[in-house]
């Protein structure tokens, strides 16, 4: 089974966009066993359109459309879709109902271009968008599906995933392909590597394996393809059991799992509570943790000390430390912990001290020197690292780092 | 004069990578004055490689490729350029000497596959590559040009910028394009469309006007073609500056500005400060402003008070209000605004409440609901919003609404 991905819109084609949505969509399908063979990108011009669409009839069985679907002028993608399959909008009455619902609730007047958003081609089947106004769209035309979106992610996310991705499955006898992702964290790609070289290529052939690297942690994922899918699911079973066994320590959760969300699954579980004092993080710890729904039944919050008098005043950070080892350093970091996990009346806290740059930088401490410590009621630790000389990194590694290493700390034995 | 891109490699089909590359090229092409009018994304088979090429010459003056160049087996792209111009590959001595170079220098051997990054089509111009082993290559075929480049993008970006666009300038008369954009926020784009929906109709024809959306934001694009870069310029110029007439309380900045940004510039020019106090948002305010280099200038830092305890004992928020109007009140976020500039002794606060969900939604107060106040020397405002079901979208609409009614109190004459 094939797919080709079309993504419209002249932002996508001068760069003011990164197309994400085509890697989002590549993986998903892949997940299924459908495979993505070719991706076109054209502009907002309905003769490039239906040149895309009628191309990829000829490669694909599934052409996978996003974008164009706004409710301005520049968005010609559901006009286009009526010439290429010969027909006309009508108006749905469901999806009408919805964007009504929808501006009724945010207490917003509707008007026409509102309205417009219901009118959807008469041949296709709508897939409901639960977070956005611009219906998705199925049309089974000559033994062929084409799904159309809209380009803004978490709403074509939301529609492939709960209304394409069951309907794909429903129309094709698909494969079976099974797909396992392992999540590591503080170990760099080619480290892993050469720790899990015998049993990489000890692999059969066919399991695959990919390292996808993000920052700080790297996914290793597993495809089988197999006529059995208990089968193969138990050999892979077995391949992951001896990958637990070599580089067990890195592994911090499985498929979708975030270092947030498992570090809130362990608090949760034992009870614990946390709080964190963020200076070169800057609050991203917090917005990490309390990106997790329900994070309020272990989290407490975080004093973000930018500034010095801010550590003094409400971490009691000593000023003679500030003077003689100065707020990048062991003993202010271990003071922020400290202080946080008594002032905030925790179990465990993290804090962070770092020169995250441009400017800052010395000789002794140069940009991307980091402290984080851990507190806990029984030790507080303390490390340090240089994260490199970009700024968002090394905000987002020493956030992963901090969060890394309480995990590592709760399931000590 | 029109360019397509073609990006090579299972790797960006099956969405292990996101194409980062055909943006920045459509980046940088539009600033010369090409327009990218359709990209491209084909598996390592030779046979979708020649298709597509083949497809790219009737559509495009100039076809960029990337990929494919690796020393590995999967990388067929060298010699499929070869097969499409029907030639074959010949030893350039220039970059058999930088291979070799290269590899005395990291003090590895030479292998046999190295050597081969030195094997180049014979009817193609080296573009020199300083950050790796692949070369680069231009082709001038049939009133076409074809540039193929290595995939990884530090590798690619040097070699395009240094290399190919000092000879495609050099190779075309260039017309002029212009790309301005304008940011704007805290409007929807249907209500935005509504408002400067006669100046967009009173568009000329060669000035093009984009809507791109995203959350909480709608940038603005116009994209203007013509011969004389300065009349172009200045037409451009009077066209934008109708708009500010119509809409510039939504507009915050122009091309790459961000809201932390303009909100920071300000703060920094008028030399005043600022502290938060979030509860829904989780810290997610203090790390946007934090991500700006330099914010340390204006910025003292945030309480995070998730938790009702730390409302009260870091706050001050009374217990009385916690239990008669709840934490997600007027009462209690115009308290955390108060008490955090107070406390952290700022010019200016934002403190953030509501329920983010998914849980903790009411009848009275259903998931969404938020209050944000603003706190300045001379009075605290206090305002209410839905911001609708995903705990994602809540915390980064607060976020922005939060930095947008700083903003407006601190331009307001």
């Amino acid at each position: 089974m094939k797919a080709e991905i079309i993504t419209i819109g002249d932002e996508i084609l001068i760069g003011q966009i990164i197309d994400t949505n085509s890697s989002w969509i590549g993986r998903e399908l892949g997940k299924i066993g459908i495979a993505v063979v070719h991706r076109t990108s054209v502009g907002d011009i309905a003769y490039d359109i239906i040149d895309a669409l009628n191309k990829a009839k000829k490669r694909a069985d599934v052409i996978v459309i996003t974008g164009g679907l706004g409710p301005t002028k520049d968005d010609i993608t559901k006009k286009t879709l009526c010439n290429f399959f010969d027909t006309k909008l009508i108006q749905n009455e469901k999806v009408l109902e919805w964007v009504t619902e929808i501006f009724a609730r945010r207490n917003l007047p509707m008007i026409d271009t509102n309205k417009f958003q219901a009118m959807v081609p008469e041949n296709c089947e709508v897939l409901f968008n639960k977070n956005g106004t611009a219906p998705g769209m199925w049309f089974d035309v000559d033994e062929k599906i084409y799904i159309s979106m809209p380009g803004v992610p978490f709403e074509m996310q939301k529609i492939f995933s709960s209304e394409a991705i069951p309907k794909l499955k429903n129309k094709f006898k698909l494969p079976i392909i099974i797909h396992r992702t392992i999540q590591t964290t503080s170990i760099g790609e080619s480290f892993l590597a050469k720790k899990i070289e015998d049993w990489e290529n000890a692999l059969p052939a066919h399991i695959k394996l990919a390292y996808l690297p993000a920052i700080g942690q790297v996914r290793l994922r597993l495809s089988g393809h197999g006529n059995n899918a208990q089968n193969l699911a138990e050999e892979i079973n077995i391949l992951i059991k001896k990958l637990y066994e070599i580089v067990g320590q890195y592994i911090f959760g499985e498929e979708e799992d975030t270092l947030q969300k498992t570090v809130g699954a362990i608090l949760k579980k034992n009870k614990k509570t946390l709080a964190t004092a963020e200076s070169c993080t800057g609050g991203y710890i917090a917005h990490l943790i309390t990106s997790v729904a329900g994070s309020s039944e272990y989290y407490k919050g975080s004093i973000v000390s930018y500034a010095n008098e801010i550590k003094i005043n409400e971490l009691g950070v000593s000023e003679v430390i500030l003077k003689t080892d100065g707020a990048v350093s062991e003993n202010c970091v271990r003071q922020m912990a400290d202080a946080i996990r008594k002032k905030f009346k925790t179990d465990y806290a993290i804090a962070t001290s770092g020169i995250a740059g441009p400017d800052g930088g010395t000789n002794e401490k140069p940009v991307g020197t980091v402290w984080i410590a851990i507190s806990s009621e029984t030790k507080t630790t303390a490390h340090l690292y240089n994260m490199g000389d970009n700024r968002e990194r090394t905000i987002h590694r020493t956030a992963n780092e901090g969060l890394e290493l309480l995990r590592r700390l709760m399931i000590k034995k």
